[in-house]
């Protein structure tokens, strides 16, 4: 145990670490990196065990600062554990930095992007959850929150889970220091309030000053007694804390003090310190084993029978399940419409209920994937929306997490627009680095589905309600960036590209179009990001550049503009000539209820508009 | 008073009629409306007051069915009331009936759509914002919820945000039938943990079962007392209410009844009636005026001066407060960064802090938009991401409301990629209806926010955190669909299409192009949707049909796909030849921290790159 003097040195250090920092880039948030110092020099000289010689320690204690712009604090911390050098702590902020100004993992010791705040918890619930049911290791998660952030609705949404799982290793650490960006939080400095609330969500909680290092020492070894709930620490704080000039002061969020104000500061705090402590490391361990990996054994349809897409992911999970022990299933409370439920009977050890908390449930995955494990989260399509922002940043974590989402477009029917997914292939489309998949077949969704968990990275595919006919035999093979040419012959007039749903369309409409003399080619674009771009060239030259493109989404940003994409140039890849003449059949009016045939042609969508469309273009 | 027998005559036949639609309609979910028919047979009977001969009435209660997928039952209480017939509501689910399966506003007793779980409560808290501090008048707001739905996060910022602005013009009705649609909730029938929960946020609460007639009027009579907090009656009731062979049995949810189960079931609940309730009217009364409407007066910018378009918002709103009333400030807690605070501080009874709430400062938008407020809200573009779903819902809503988003992309610097919108494009596009502007001018800014307050629907702008320099004088007029030539020759031989903060890079590009003997035609796209199809067109055919595009953003789904769509055909306006060849500059790699230049450079929109690709284009 260190002494009081050795952790006040330690924060000082931590304090003016920040300030040297912050104001060598001219930017970041030294006040709200300072109210923090005193609780992280006490829990990492004496409670964090954390093995910064191996990151990836499966034992490891996750430190997660879930008030990310709190960054400045975090890399003094890895400087007083010896991780990085003070060298490189003081290029924060600069181009080609790893010490960026919002925490990322391209630093080795940072486990997930933070910085859009409310989302470290989340994600440490999905550690918690790994290291309490799956690894069954000792580690604590411990996660540093901002008290504004704890106006975000995915706070609670983790907050209830962690509660409802009995997350005893996770250990919440909420820097009250009472002011936001702009004024005072909702809460202000009322501790009270902060524990009544997480009290309620089934969490113990403490409340300290969060100056006092007795208190804050006391706090850590209460909360690492055993009991079977999670612990939050409520420590009232002060922003600014230990430079008379700026300490609890409004005014001060995000902004570095000019070099003659640092200059005092560090001489309040007693001057620049290298203290270097050695972390504890954690005990040996290894996480539990789920099994040896297996040869996937797809399941497999008949031509000819129907088969909704949704029912062949529910499908392709759980044979995924029997030959990957790491592969994770999550769900929002609609398991039995989504089919992840297959999965929850065969494997209730690896599925974790998510209940409607879509937020939560990314964050989940996100930590899951921390740990090694391949999480599958799933929900109606549509809902993945209440998620964006956790997919976006799932992406600047670099997590590789994959995504079902069901329910797609106005061929869902009767149960009206706020059901229906209209705009995620335009979200998904938009996320760094992702793989956007939209099948047609269950045989193919079964490739696709194995297909993803092989990909690192973001991977996301659309399922259809509706049972759909079994095009494609089972020793098929289809893979990201594929397409299929389903319909083709030399006098292929137009060429129309479609997916999900609305291949089936394309198919009715080639039969229409063969009786009235006209033959179309036919492109299943299942892989709507990255596109096969040279199929789609290929296909335009041998049909007089003449493209009809058809799916069941917005106009904008889905397949169509994929499509189009596809025939532009980027600065790597220039354009090698003119656009092909591309009509996007889309949504364009807001649907109602109605029987998904009445809402496809509704829409514009289906075989007869099709057929009409190419019509125009030929005659 | 109605009496007990008379409330439980009109409860069984609102379950009546739940299971007769849904059992014609084929789909629905009768469960989970009988379970909240008692609640809204002595709620209608007693304690309503609605005006269903004038919706618009502003002295109207409003009645959120927050699940939204009891729609059979507020079916039910439309026709109990008289407003629709019998034979109306039996078109259930039909195609073209205004009975769609979810609630939407194409009724016009609906204030706006849900079935997304977790917003009717959210939208509640704009309505009830908009009663006690814009109307004050003395309506109530009655919002029923489902148990599933209270998992949501943006359940809990309604929650805090209700607490905190005293809401006690709000009762939120919660139908605990511990069933969600694939098991049980997460809370059960724990009545006391929803009470302990709601209480900690701030709220009254009362603890009833939800099927004792008297316990409901008792809870309803004791809602209305004066005090200073929002409401929340616990209700415990029975999924399936009513009718013994499905009551309280899991599988049912979202299930109509077979027509011989149905059958059996009417017998149970006393056979079908046909009751009609005078449902009180409303005290006359009319909204507190805030003011006549003025001409709006712009505020202005020299050119040659520098100023952040971000700061231009804030200027604007101000002025477009001073102009009209109507006009309502929120922001997500960072009005300093998004300059509403220039509004806040002009018109502080006019503004409501949001916190880091976006859900909730999307769905107070929503509900003050019913009262016939025009909202504005705010934050950085890239936390918008967290409000989609909101947002998804509010175009089905029919809403009307404005939406800014500070800091876009990679030019903001320092922070890092956690802060910078680069998807917000793609997603906004993708809104049923929206409008989307991207100015690079002050004086265009302004001249834009005025055009949002004009147009009806949602309108999203986009500004940028660094300043840029003034390129347009304060006369210029700029209008949602338009473009502006900024540059342009006789000779011209690249097109150039911008907008925002990758204007000053094709201008200085131009500047360059000129120097090497190169004129470029540049366009300033700031209407991002709908884009100037016209303008891009002519300017297509005069650069020898070739473009470039450079922005800020993703390459997916942005002002690229925006150009290229333009050059599409779609059903009605099918594209006429010939077809340019589009480059696209946009951002491909995850971008770190760095200074803005050095980050557009890196990223491939800067000056250098633009004039890199058109040289290679006319080389």
């Amino acid at each position: 145990m260190a002494t009081k003097e050795q952790w006040h040195e330690l924060a000082q250090q931590l304090r003016v670490d920040s300030i040297r920092s912050t104001t060598k880039a001219g930017s970041g948030h030294p006040t709200s990196s300072m109210s923090a110092a005193d609780l992280l020099a006490v829990l990492m000289s004496d409670y964090l065990r954390y093995d910064f010689s191996n990151p990836k320690n499966p034992t490891n204690d996750h430190l997660i600062f879930s008030k990310g712009h709190a960054a400045p604090l975090l890399y003094a911390v890895y400087k007083a554990a010896g991780a990085i050098s003070d060298d490189e702590m003081m290029t924060l902020r600069q181009f080609g930095s790893r010490i960026e100004g919002h925490p990322v993992p391209v630093l080795p010791y940072v486990d997930v992007a933070t910085g859009s705040l409310g989302q470290g918890l989340p994600i440490g619930v999905g550690i918690a959850l790994a290291g309490k049911y799956l690894d069954k290791l000792p580690y604590h998660i411990w996660v540093v929150l901002g008290d504004s952030e704890m106006s975000e609705g995915s706070i609670w949404e983790a907050l209830e889970l962690a509660g409802h799982y009995h997350l005893s290793n996770l250990v919440g650490i909420l820097d009250m220091n009472r002011l936001g960006q702009r004024g005072e939080t909702m809460l202000g400095w009322n501790a009270d309030a902060y524990a009544a609330r997480a009290k309620a969500f089934g969490w113990h909680t403490i409340e300290i000053d969060g100056h006092n290092l007795d208190e804050i020492n006391d706090a850590y070894a209460h909360a690492l007694r055993p009991r079977d709930e999670p612990t939050l620490i409520v420590a009232h704080t002060l922003k600014g804390k230990g430079f008379s000039e700026i300490e609890n002061q409004p005014g001060w969020h995000g902004k570095a003090l000019p070099p003659d104000m640092a200059q005092r500061a560090i001489a309040e705090l007693g001057g620049e310190r290298h203290i270097i402590v050695q972390v504890y490391k954690p005990e040996p361990g290894q996480p539990a084993s789920h099994g040896q990996a297996q040869p996937f054994r797809a399941p497999t349809y008949e031509v000819g029978s129907s088969v909704a897409t949704r029912t062949a992911y529910g499908d392709a999970l759980k044979a995924l399940g029997a030959a990957r022990p790491n592969v994770v299933g999550l769900d929002g409370e609609v398991s039995n419409s989504t089919y992840a439920e297959y999965f929850a009977k065969a494997y209730p050890d690896r599925y974790f209920e998510q209940y409607i908390a879509e937020q939560q449930m990314v964050g989940s995955a996100v930590g899951l994937g921390v740990r090694g494990y391949l999480p599958f989260a799933s929900t109606f399509a549509a809902f993945f929306t209440r998620a964006y922002d956790f997919i976006r940043m799932a992406a600047i974590s670099r997590a590789n997490i994959k995504l079902s989402g069901s329910h797609a477009g106005v061929s869902i029917g009767e149960d009206g627009p706020s059901q229906m997914a209209l705009e995620d292939l335009a979200m998904m489309r938009a996320v760094h680095g992702s793989v956007v998949l939209y099948p047609s077949d269950p045989n193919q969704t079964a490739q696709l589905v194995a297909a993803m968990a092989d990909h690192q990275g973001i991977a996301y595919i659309r399922t259809t309600r509706e049972k759909t006919p079994v095009l494609y035999g089972a020793d098929e093979q289809f893979s990201i960036g594929g397409s299929r040419v389903v319909r083709q012959s030399d006098a292929d007039q137009v060429t129309v590209v479609a997916a999900g749903i609305t291949l089936h369309e394309a198919l009715k409409a080639y039969d229409q179009l063969k009786g009235a003399g006209i033959t179309i080619r036919v492109i299943d674009a299942y892989s709507v990001k990255p596109i096969d771009a040279a199929t789609l060239h290929a296909a335009a030259q041998a049909t007089g550049g003449r493209i009809v493109v058809v799916e069941d989404h917005w106009e904008e940003g889905g397949l169509g503009d994929a499509v189009l994409a596809a025939f532009s140039g980027t600065e790597a890849r220039r354009a090698q000539g003119p656009l092909p003449a591309v009509t996007k059949l889309a949504v364009h009016e807001m649907p109602g209820s109605g029987k998904p045939d009445e809402l496809m042609d509704a829409a514009g969508i289906s075989a007869r508009h099709i057929v009409a469309t190419v019509k125009a273009l030929v005659g």
